[in-house]
C-alpha cells in the first residue's frame, strides 16, 4: 500500500486512502524525503553562476564572501517580499474592482462599513459611490508610491502605540510595492550583506501585507461584496451535491470570483444548466477564497459551502463531484492539473499569476464581470455535458452541518453589544484566561495535514483560551468541528459555561487567511478600551503550520505588531545564529514580538498559556 | 600552498597568490565543491514548509505537485525578475537625479544627447532643464505604470520591427515595476504553474530591463553627466597611486556617484586632503560604475582609471593603496568586508539595497549630493590618517597605459562620419566578418577569471569578427590589453589592417554592462540603414561569463531582440526539458532569438562565426 501523510481528518485521509489511482500531495511527502539540510537551514545560495554554494564548517563562505548570516538573511527576505507581493497583488485587485464598481454606479453593498471609514479616513464624495472610489483610489495611490514617501494609510490605519514604535524604529514602509520590488534588489547577487538591515526591512514589509494586504483587502471587499454575517452553515465534502453543475473555487481573491457568483444565479444561466440536465450551479469552497464567501454567507442560492482548505483540493476533485476549476491565486496546487485530467475537470484561471499549465485562461477585468460569468457558465456546462455519465462520483459523508463562520472586526463587537466591554470583563474575570490567534497554512511536515493545528486548539481550549482563527487552518478546524456546538463540550469548563451562555463555539471562524486583518483589528479594538499597547494583552499568536511564503509575511506582519508569534516549524533560518537570535530574542526588544519555535504540541500549548499568564499578571487580572 | 582559481590576468594571478594572508573568491571556489547538482539544474524549490524539494527520477514532483517544468521556469523566472529589478533600480535613481538637477538649476551637461531625445520622443519644454526634467518625469511615469498600462517610451524607444514581433507576441512590457512585482507573486508557493507563460514574462521583464534598465539610463546619465568621449588612458591597478587618497568605487550608479567626484575636486576637500598629507583624492575605478566614469572620461583630474572588474576588488584591496570603498550598488562582494577589516579601508554605502554589514550608510538624497560628498570626503581623510604607515602598500605593475574606452552608439556614428554606412561597407566587404558583442560578467566558473572570455575574443577577433564589450567583460579585456594598440596584431589579417587604418583595437569597449543598452543602440542603427530586423544581422551576441541574475534579464533583452546569445555555462535551467527546449530552440521561432550553450572556446567561436556566416550569406554578402 502507497504511504500516505496522516490528517488530523480521518474520513479524509481514509478516502484518499480508497482513491489508489489518484495521487495527491499526502502521496507524494514520502517520495520527497530526506529533505536537504542546507535547504533546511537556509545556507544555499543560487544568484551567481558561482553557485548553488553552501555553507558548511569547512566553507563558512560562499564564493563571494556571503557568510551564513548574509545567506539566511537574503533568501528569507526575498521570501517575505514574494509573500508580502502576493497580498499586495490581492489588495490591488480589491481596490481596482471596487473603482470599477464605483465608476459604473454599481451598488456599495458594505455601506455601513464604508461610513465608518469615511469617518475614520475622512473620505471626500457626496455619496457612497463617490466615497468608496475615494477609498479605492487612495490605496492605489499608496500602493504606487515611490518608495521613500509613506503611505498615507498607514498613519490612519495603525494602532496609534503602534505607530509610535515603528516610527522610532523607522519601518514605517514607504510605497508597498516599492518596497517588495527593493527588497528584491536587496537580496540580488553581491548586493546587501547586512542581515540586520534586512530583517527590519521585513518588517516594514510586514506593516505594508498587515494593513493593506489583509486589513484594506478586507475591508475593500466589504464595501464591495458586503460584510461578513455571523452564520452556521455546511462544511467539509458534503457540500458537494452532484444534482448541481459544480465549480470548485480556489485563491484568495473574493473580488474576482464576485462576479460569476453572481451571474451563476442568473436566469439565463440556470436555463443552461437545466437544459444540461443538472439543476442549476453551485460554488464549491477550497483553499481561503471558499473562506471568503463562506464569511459573507449565500447572497444568492449559489455557494454551497466550504468543503476544505488547501491539501484537500486533489481529494475533493476525486470525488468526482466537481465540474469546473476557478482559480485565481494561490494556494492553487499544481498537483490538481493531474486530477483534473483524471476526473475531466476543466480548469478556468481568472489572473495569469496563478495559471495553471492545462488552464483556460480569462484576463481579470474589474469592468467586465458578466462576460467572465457567462464565459465561466459555458465551460462549466460544457464541462459537465462531456463529463457527467463517464466520470464515476463518490462524495464521502464528510464536515459538519451547523459550522458556525463570518466572524469580523465588525461584527464582533456588534455581537457584544457595540464594544469590547464585555469580552474584556470575562478575560479579566478568568472565564477567559485569554486569546489565542491559530491562523495560516496547512501543512504536512508538522505531524501531518492539519495535525498540529487540531492539537494545539484542543489544548489550548481546555486551558480556557479562547480561539480564533483566520486561513486554512479555519478550513481544517471546521472540518473537524472546532466551529460546530458540540465544540464547546471540549473546552475548559469555564470556557465551556462561556460558549453555552453565549451560544458560540469555542473557535471563532474569522474565515480566509486574510481574516489575520481582521483579528488585528479586534486586538487593537481591545488594546485601545484597555488603554494599553498590542505586546500587554493576553493574547498570542500562532501560525502552526505555516506552509507559505504568504505565511512568512503575516508573520513579520504579527512581529511588527509585537505579538509572540508560535511556528510548529522554523522558517529556513536556523543556519544564521544571528537571523535566528534577532527573530526569536532580540525582537522583543524592538517591536515586543518574537518567534517561539516549538515543534511539540503540549509543550506549545504550554508556552503560549504561559506567556497568556505573564500578560494576565503585568496587567494585573 | 593554498588552492587558487586561476585567472587569465597572470600579473593578477600572481599578486593574489603571493597575499597569502587574503582570502578572495578565487581561494574560496575550491572550497565550494563539489557542486549540488539540483541546484545546478533548477530543480530545487523551497517555495514553502512541506520543502525543500528536489526532483529525481524517483520523485518527479515536489509535494505540492510541481514538476520540473515549473520548478526551473519559477526559479529562473524569479532570478530574471531580480536582475530586472536591479536595472529598474538605477533607472529609476538616475532618473531621479535628472529631476532633481533640472529642478535645482543645475547645468545640463548632455546638452546634445538632449536635444536628441526631445526629437525623437517629443519633448515639451522651452530649455534644456524643461525637457531633461520631463524626460525623467516620462520615465517614472512608465516605471510606475500597472502592469495593465503599457509604457510610452517603449514604443517610441524600440527598434520598429521589433516592437511589431513584440506585439505579436504579447509581450511588450506593462509598467516595469508591475511587472518585476507580478513576477514575483506568479513565482510564489502555488501561483503559476505555467513554464511558457512564465518564459514569456521573462521575455517581458527583458525588455523593460533593456529599454529602461539599459538604454535609458544610459542616456539619462549622458544627460546629467555628459556624455562618453572616445579616449585612451590608464586601466589596472597601477591606476593606484600611493600619494593620494584613494576611493575605491564599486557599484553601477554613475549618478549616485557624481556629486562625490565632484566634491573630491573642492578646494576645500583638496586642503583637508593635503593637511593629512596626501596629494589630494582620486577615485579608484572597480566594477562598472568605474567602466563608466572611464566612459565620460576624468572630468576634474579625480578620476585614476579603471583597476579592474567585479572579481579584482578584493584583491584591489590588498595592495594596500585603497582608503575608503564608496559603493552604491552590487557587484560589490561581501567579501571585501573581510579585506576592508585587515586593511583598515573605510567602507560607505549610497544605497541600502547594496548596504555591507560594516559599512556606514549615507542615504541616497539627489538634492543632497554636496552634503554627501562633504561627509565622503572626511571619512577617506579619517581614514587615511588612521590606516597610512600601519599598512603595507604593495601596488604591482599591471595594466596599460593607453586602452581605449568611451565608445557610445552616438560617438561611435560620429566616428565613422555621420552615419553607420563606412561599417557597412567593411562588413560588405568581408574586411570586418561581422560584429560580436562580448558583455555581461565575469565568473570564476567558465574557465576561471575572465578565461572563457579572453579565450573567445581571441578566437573571434582572429577570425576578422570585431568584437564590441560592454560589463565586467570589458574590465578584464582592457586589463589583458585588448583595448590597447598593440592588440590590432592579435586580430586576423583584414581586420588588423581595419584597426591600423581606422587606428582603432579590435575590441571596442562601451563601458558598463548598462552599455549593452548601447549596443542595442548601435545594431538597431545599423539594421535601420540595412533596412532589415536585428535577427537578419551578423551579429552574436555572448555573456561567456555570466554571473549575475543582473546577467539574467540582460539575456533576456537579447533574447527579445532576436539575437543569438552564447553563454558557456547554462543557467540553472537543465533540469527542465521544457524550459531548456523553449530557450534553445522554440525561442527562435517567436523572437528570431536562442540560447547557445558552449563550455569550450574553439568550438563556441565557431558557433558563432557559423551564425554571422550564415546572416551574411542571407543577406547576399
Amino acid at each position: 500500500m502507497k504511504k500516505v501523510c496522516p490528517s488530523a481528518d480521518e474520513i479524509l485521509s481514509r478516502f484518499i486512502v480508497s482513491k489508489d489511482d489518484v495521487e495527491t500531495a499526502f502521496h507524494r511527502l514520502s517520495t520527497q524525503q530526506p529533505k536537504c539540510g542546507f535547504g533546511l537551514q537556509g545556507v544555499c545560495c543560487r544568484l551567481c553562476s558561482n553557485g548553488p554554494c553552501r555553507v558548511t564548517p569547512k566553507s563558512p563562505r560562499g564564493v563571494c564572501g556571503a557568510d551564513a548570516d548574509t545567506m539566511v538573511a537574503r533568501n528569507f527576505l526575498r521570501a517575505v517580499a514574494a509573500g508580502a507581493a502576493c497580498y499586495l497583488h490581492v489588495v490591488e485587485n480589491a481596490a481596482g474592482s471596487l473603482q470599477a464598481a464605483a465608476a459604473s454606479g454599481k451598488e456599495i453593498q458594505g455601506a455601513a462599513v464604508l461610513a465608518e471609514l469615511a469617518g475614520a479616513l475622512d473620505l471626500p464624495g457626496s455619496d457612497a459611490r463617490e466615497r468608496a472610489g475615494h477609498l479605492a483610489g487612495q490605496v492605489m495611490d499608496d500602493l504606487y508610491r515611490p518608495r521613500q514617501k509613506q503611505m498615507a494609510l498607514t498613519e490612519k490605519l495603525a494602532y496609534a502605540p503602534r505607530l509610535a514604535r515603528w516610527r522610532e524604529l523607522g519601518i514605517i514602509p514607504g510605497g508597498a510595492k516599492s518596497e517588495v520590488f527593493d527588497a528584491l534588489v536587496k537580496t540580488s547577487t553581491n548586493q546587501s550583506s547586512d542581515p540586520v538591515d534586512m530583517m527590519l526591512h521585513a518588517l516594514r514589509l510586514g506593516i505594508a501585507t498587515g494593513i493593506y494586504g489583509l486589513e484594506l483587502t478586507n475591508l475593500l471587499n466589504d464595501v464591495l461584496l458586503g460584510e461578513p454575517k455571523i452564520a452556521a452553515g455546511p462544511v467539509g465534502f458534503s457540500v458537494v451535491d452532484p444534482d448541481y453543475i459544480n465549480i470548485m473555487v480556489t485563491g484568495h481573491q473574493h473580488a474576482l470570483i464576485g462576479p460569476v457568483q453572481e451571474g451563476l444565479a442568473a436566469p439565463r444561466a440556470i436555463d443552461l444548466a437545466r437544459q444540461a440536465g443538472a439543476r442549476g450551479f453551485k460554488i464549491i469552497g477550497c483553499t481561503c477564497v471558499g473562506q471568503d464567501l463562506q464569511s459573507r454567507g449565500d447572497q444568492n442560492g449559489v455557494f454551497a459551502g466550504h468543503a476544505g482548505n488547501n491539501f484537500t483540493s486533489e481529494a475533493l476533485l476525486a470525488t468526482g463531484g466537481v465540474d469546473l476549476v476557478l482559480s485565481e491565486f494561490n494556494c492553487t496546487l499544481p498537483g490538481i492539473e493531474e486530477v483534473c485530467r483524471q476526473y475531466m475537470v476543466a480548469q478556468i484561471c481568472l489572473d495569469d499569476v496563478a495559471k495553471k499549465q492545462n488552464a483556460g485562461y480569462l484576463p481579470f477585468d474589474p469592468g467586465a464581470g458578466e462576460e467572465t460569468a457567462r464565459r465561466v457558465v459555458e465551460a462549466a456546462v460544457e464541462s459537465y455535458r462531456q463529463r457527467r455519465g463517464r466520470i464515476g462520483i463518490n462524495v464521502p459523508e464528510h464536515g459538519y452541518e451547523n459550522s458556525l463562520a463570518g466572524l469580523s472586526e465588525r461584527n464582533l463587537r456588534a455581537f457584544l453589544g457595540g464594544n469590547y466591554k464585555p469580552l474584556i470583563e470575562l478575560i479579566a474575570s478568568g472565564r477567559v484566561k485569554g486569546l489565542a490567534a491559530i491562523v495560516g497554512c496547512s501543512n504536512l511536515t508538522a505531524g501531518g495535514h492539519d495535525v498540529f493545528t487540531a492539537g494545539l486548539t484542543r489544548e489550548l481550549i481546555a486551558r480556557d483560551i479562547l480561539v480564533l482563527s483566520a486561513g486554512c487552518t479555519s478550513g481544517g478546524l471546521e472540518n473537524l468541528g472546532f466551529m460546530s456546538p458540540e465544540a464547546a463540550g471540549w473546552a475548559g469548563e469555564k470556557l465551556r459555561q462561556v460558549c453555552r451562555e453565549l451560544n458560540i463555539p469555542p473557535v471563532l471562524n474569522f474565515g480566509p487567511c486574510l481574516g489575520i486583518g481582521r483579528l488585528e483589528m479586534v486586538a487593537a479594538g481591545i488594546a485601545a478600551a484597555l488603554q494599553v499597547d498590542l505586546p500587554q494583552l493576553p493574547l498570542v499568536l500562532s501560525a502552526p503550520q505555516w506552509l507559505e511564503e504568504q505565511a512568512l509575511a503575516d508573520g513579520a506582519f504579527g512581529l511588527a505588531l509585537g505579538l509572540p508569534l508560535h511556528l510548529a516549524l522554523p522558517p529556513f533560518i536556523t543556519g544564521s545564529k544571528l537571523v535566528t537570535r534577532v527573530l526569536t530574542e532580540d525582537m522583543e526588544k524592538l517591536t515586543g514580538g518574537r518567534v517561539i519555535v516549538e515543534g511539540e504540541i503540549v509543550p506549545a500549548a504550554e508556552q503560549l498559556e504561559a506567556v497568556i499568564m505573564q500578560r494576565r499578571a503585568a496587567l494585573g487580572i
